[in-house]
């Protein structure tokens, strides 16, 4: 390595309560050792902020893969390949990998993928070619299966997740209704990505507005919420329907994480609350990634990605804005060279 | 109709509050009226008491077939035919329905089934070859499917369902555990049913030792109860395990239902939380009762079935005793000629 080259990270400095603070986190600055054999120097260009790792944060051992104080934040980030003593990884190639917020990560090679831009662009590989895209295709089409005949309500249905599926789901000829937290992102549901119905949970009377355009039971329940909205919802679950527990946002924060209480609806109409883990489907990402750039270059499927520019630091003031529900679709950090 | 009869029959007087109490039910005697053609004179001989049947008993529209203040109280009943204008049935014989808790029923024949007695003693057709048995078998071999590398947790093992569901996962091969309420009934669970563990669950350190004998996660939780046993076993939910929601007796006489708060669980491990309903399973009826009688008949399967005798007016303080556990197996009221 000719260069030096000084990295910054973003660690946790507190254990946040509620919504984060900037505070929680902090910016460590420290320059990168050589590099060994195999090893890749990658650039950070584009940082995904992900919703779920409000989860990590906590300060309790009841979840797996916790986030400790003076801990590296994770993240996905996509990146370019700046010097390489691997191989298999050249100089000027797109990566994306979950390296962590910071400005520069050093890999072997076995935890990143490269970004073919002819599919899509970099920012894309963080939305609907990263994980949002991925989980929204497979947990739908190979668990959820949509069909013209069926009702599909997406909760969080203007997040990164949500933003995608009620457009598969679309695709797959359901009706497709739409929970989120403003008027502006009910329209830009139903304006830019085609939902059926969109509905902002923050009024009174949402549940009957949900009852009265599902004019039948659910079939599908795609969960990014939890909380009173997935709560409410289960009333009018569908026979056999299935809720699919994509991810929990609005209790990830909270004290005390509740559960739904009309689950045994459940019960009564023979319907599931179904897990989902992306990276059980790890060998047909490329099946899917083919699928869904051929939709964004067909113009059939949007892949909304929300860029904000800024440094490294930057970050706590996206993840909390991410919490108040700012962003349409998957909200990204683009870093300024 | 040469005699006249006398029905007794219970019906609700009063919403119960919490627990129920006696005079939340109430005795009405009439006259039967004269038989219709195809009518069938029923004199019940066995009352099955039905947990689920609280639920139902709740003052709120919020839950399907509620009975309301002077409804008849629902429950299935095994009778002898006493008059028939029906051709399909003959006097003497047997017979297996959902009629209410009344000292005789009239029925048209289609509500109703002959208990086949050379297949098992009148009262086992409410308890093993009966509804809890046929859940138990279709809940479990046809959803759960039970292993030999399996881990089974079945909650309110002690009950009409579980007793019988924990000995089908063991001829299945599966290591099973049970929680009941006191230690004289876990006695009885290995003892007489053959269950590898059970934990009385009002003992403080019950989730140590469900920890601890499960050696792994659970694979399968059978879950009648509810409450706090169903959510903290959450924690060790297996991979793609499943949460059978066979009942929720803990919830069913509380003010406010509540539901599993460690759900999240269910998304990290890819399990679900799996609603049954029996009544799908109809036309299989015949197949299982064959298959548990034969098990029966072979002393590999016990049908518990904890008669009581008295007259119709006993059900209430058997109900009451249900809810306060004090049943083993199937609670059944046997009417007294």
């Amino acid at each position: 390595m000719n260069n030096k080259y000084f990295n910054k990270k973003i660690i946790l400095s507190n254990y946040p309560v509620g919504l984060s603070k900037k505070d929680d986190f902090s910016v460590v600055t420290e320059e990168i050792d050589p590099l060994n054999d195999n090893d890749i120097l990658i650039k950070t260009k584009y940082v995904g902020i992900d919703a779920a790792l409000r989860l990590l944060l906590r300060d309790s051992d009841d979840f797996l893969f916790r986030v400790k104080k003076d801990d590296l934040i994770r993240g996905s980030i996509v990146g370019e390949v700046i010097e390489s003593k691997n191989p298999k990884f050249s100089d000027g190639e797109y990566v994306l990998g979950s390296l962590g917020v910071q400005k520069y990560c050093v890999s072997t090679g076995e935890d990143i993928e490269k970004c073919d831009l002819n599919l899509a662009n970099p920012e894309f590989w963080l939305s609907g070619m990263g994980i949002p895209g991925l989980t929204a295709y497979f947990s739908l089409l190979d668990v959820c299966k949509p069909s013209p005949d069926k009702n599909v309500l997406i909760t969080g249905a203007a997040g990164a997740v949500g933003s995608i599926a009620g457009q598969i789901a679309k695709l797959a000829g359901s009706k497709v209704i739409g929970t989120t937290s403003s008027d502006e992102k009910c329209k830009w549901l139903i304006d830019e990505l085609g939902y059926d119905y969109a509905i902002n949970y923050k009024n009174k009377d949402w549940f009957e507005k949900l009852s009265s355009v599902s004019d039948k039971r659910l079939d599908i329940i795609f969960d990014n919420t939890g909380g009173q909205v997935m709560d409410e919802s289960l009333k009018i679950i569908g026979m056999k329907g299935i809720v699919l527990l994509c991810g929990s946002t609005s209790q990830y924060s909270e004290n005390e994480i509740k559960g739904p209480n009309n689950y045994i609806w459940l019960g009564t109409m023979r319907a599931r609350l179904q897990g989902f883990v992306i990276f059980d489907y790890e060998d047909r990402y490329e099946e899917a990634r083919i699928n869904l750039s051929k939709w964004l270059n067909e113009e059939k499927l949007k892949m909304p990605t929300h860029l904000v520019e800024g440094d490294i630091d930057k970050f706590p003031e996206i993840f909390e804005d991410l919490y108040k529900g700012k962003n349409y679709g998957k909200f990204v950090l683009k870093l300024k060279d």
